[in-house]
């Protein structure tokens, strides 16, 4: 059995372990990542890439098929499946890349197999083939990610009844699916297969489409895609199983409704993966669903140990996963970061147009609600929109902005000057007294 | 002849003059505003809305001609001249309703006739018919704007050599062109023209495209307008004149060479709309085109006299405009406004796509430049965005940002953050650290 010294390991290679190998070089530590699927992780191969890969072409068909007055197109287009596929590969290729190059350029040894944690300052490396590895660390930073949970009545079949990853083996758009789960992954491929022309039935068991978000943006939107996209949506009932059945697929409510599609596609949450876990390790405190808790600093119940992204609970975004490794990164180094959870994290939902919020928007009639509507920018005018709204929540007692939500163009890039006021203590007043580009969508903060 | 008493006459409806008289409203002021043209003011009906609908337009036909994989059209698609005149119609018309509602809720009286400056207190109203009114007024606003100027070789003949508010009146699609001039105004038609199908040629005495912007920025847009676009861009030489010959126009540069083209197009440069000025009124400083020079509150060389816009000279901006306006009249109530020449500006350049700038980029060997490209992004892979570039000047001292520049997809509305952190004084490393949404094109920021 080999041994190696290292400052930090890092357990799994999606977006969360790449991102703490980058800052770890940055900050010149000698470092080790243990992957046992491409470098990239699940986001590169089943679900974030592949996922805005179908984001992007539903949204070119939607732009088509909305035309503004200039245009004239002498036949409805239509979407090709393989030139879709062909894009999730090299995207999908293009991420695997890029994340072994940075592993690369940060110095550190990309080891193949499966990451066990046997405590502060050791993991073993279990490879296909040969003896187990044992490396010696001062820091271990668990970043294994989720993976979807399905139960047992809700389960794919692998071929017309799907969920994320497996989207890109279908052989043909759908006709008809039903989307159990109406949270960000749901939304975002029942978006997706709507705008390429499939008509989407989506049950939810929560009572309002994208629990997470602000209930007016959250019904603004649902709105506007039921009336312009072949979109039909139940909140309040969630499926209980799904079942091929004489060339159909027939979904069965919790209260007993049944309905019937071609295809029926599972978003109906994730879990978090284990395989980090070994019996001679020690326990992490954890949630009832088994993510891992952590503190500001993404540090788990275990002195030495962090952990950041998916495996650390909701919610699972990308962006919260990159900003927690880098402060964990930090943390190890001279303890100087700011804690992750004091930083407000813009959650996207990248259908077209999007939906985006930040910080806090829970109902409070005592707070200052500033609502805009994008009716009224010149540039949502010249590009025939008309839909969108913005939402601030300003404490009455500091002016500072406490959250923000939107649905519109831009949406979640909207939010980054408030993020920006949010971060450094700026009113709410004052950022309105900003002058922004004109025209364009921005604006909106500063009407 | 009549007289009656207010806080504010503004003399000009444009952008300025209406967002004084909606400060004015908020702040309870009794004001008139007169106006010898629709509300809106040129820029509804004759330069910003006008050009802006020209280029949606073209950035609709764009995006077709640019296919993604996904698209499959038939036939190339054709833009439909008719239906643009009717957008330009449809959005000048609402901006003129839209300023006239402003004018109503401000309470303002709205006055038809030429508004002449008598002295600080004073304004005559000359109308078409009947005796002029005089106002005795607390401050006057002068708000008239600017026109195009045109030397005696180089002026529109109204049928074949146009400028921008005769587009409107084309009944074709211009073959081929010759602009001349190559600042915002004739790189904005320009690019217009030829995404509907024109070719351009722009003719540009200065030695590059849009001489107020980085050059490096500049240069990456040149090279994209002319590598996917029919346009072909000669610097370091302006146009002398135009004349219309044989069925071509034919311009002759300074240092005499000939193009002839179908069509010619004079973006040539503005000049202040001098109608303010009246021989028994007192004379304001302005520099040797006639821009009235005005303080950082706006205030003119005569106390209690204001200017705001395109009157006040380069660069000539709606959103400088709108600022200036606002902060006049803050100025007027309580003087405590804070300068506007400390609030830095986006200059947009509304292309597809864009450009913009804001700030200081003049260069520095000293500063800390930051250069981001565009392809670093997932956002823009997703987009196949194969071109687009931020760079970013900070203060090697205080690590404060000076300027920014981008060129690329929502360049306008990617400043905002960058502008939040000059206004606030918030250090370049700080803004870095921020965690945008992802996938976004804000990132660029942070990255």
């Amino acid at each position: 059995m080999k041994s190696t010294s290292y400052d930090l390991v890092v357990i799994g290679g999606g977006p969360a372990g790449v991102e703490a190998i980058r800052e770890a070089g940055l900050l010149g530590l000698r470092s080790a990542i243990i992957l046992n699927a491409p470098a990239g992780g699940r986001a590169a191969k089943g679900s974030l890439v592949p996922s805005k890969v179908w984001l992007a072409a539903a949204e070119e068909m939607d732009h088509l098929h909305h035309p503004l007055a200039t245009r004239a197109l002498s036949d409805p287009p239509r979407p090709d499946l393989g030139k879709i596929k062909q894009r999730i590969t090299a995207q999908s290729e293009a991420t695997v890349q890029w994340s072994r190059a940075e592993i690369d350029k940060a110095g550190a040894r990309l080891i193949t197999g499966t990451g066990k944690l046997l405590g502060p300052n050791q993991v073993k490396v279990e490879a296909e083939e040969g003896d187990p590895e044992i490396l010696t660390t001062r820091f271990v930073l668990i970043a294994t990610g989720s993976g979807p949970s399905f139960s047992p009545g809700l389960k794919p079949d692998m071929k017309r009844i799907i969920a994320p990853r497996l989207a890109s083996g279908l052989t043909e758009i759908p006709e008809s699916l039903i989307m159990a789960g109406g949270g960000v992954t749901g939304t975002e491929y029942a978006y997706a297969f709507a705008a390429l022309g499939t008509r989407v039935t989506i049950l939810q068991s929560n009572g309002q489409l994208l629990p997470r978000m602000d209930t007016d943006i959250s019904q603004a939107f649902a709105r506007y895609l039921e009336s312009t996209l072949p979109i039909t949506i139940h909140t309040g009932d969630g499926v209980a199983s799904m079942a091929l059945e004489e060339n159909e697929v027939r979904a069965t409510t919790r209260s007993g409704k049944i309905y019937r599609a071609q295809y029926g596609f599972i978003a109906t949450g994730r879990q978090p993966d284990p395989s980090w876990q070994d019996p001679a390790g020690p326990a992490l405190a954890a949630d009832e669903q088994g993510f891992i808790q952590v503190d500001g600093h993404a540090m788990t119940s275990v002195e030495g140990i962090y952990a950041a992204g998916d495996v650390t609970g909701a919610p699972m975004l990308a962006n919260r996963a990159l900003m927690q490794a880098r402060i964990a990164v930090r943390h190890m180094v001279d303890g100087s970061s700011s804690p992750w959870n004091q930083h407000p994290v813009i959650e996207g939902v990248y259908t077209h147009p999007p939906v985006a919020q930040i910080g806090d928007m829970s109902p409070d009639p005592a707070a200052r609600w500033i609502i805009k509507s994008y009716d009224e920018l010149l540039k949502a005018r010249l590009k025939d929109v008309g839909y969108g709204k913005l939402k601030i929540k300003v404490d009455t007692a500091t002016g500072m902005i406490l959250g923000a939500a939107a649905f519109g163009l831009q949406a979640p890039d909207l939010l980054a000057p408030i993020q920006t006021a949010m971060l450094n203590g700026i009113h709410y007043d004052r950022l309105r007294g900003q002058v922004l580009a004109y025209p364009g969508f921005a604006e909106l903060v500063s009407l």
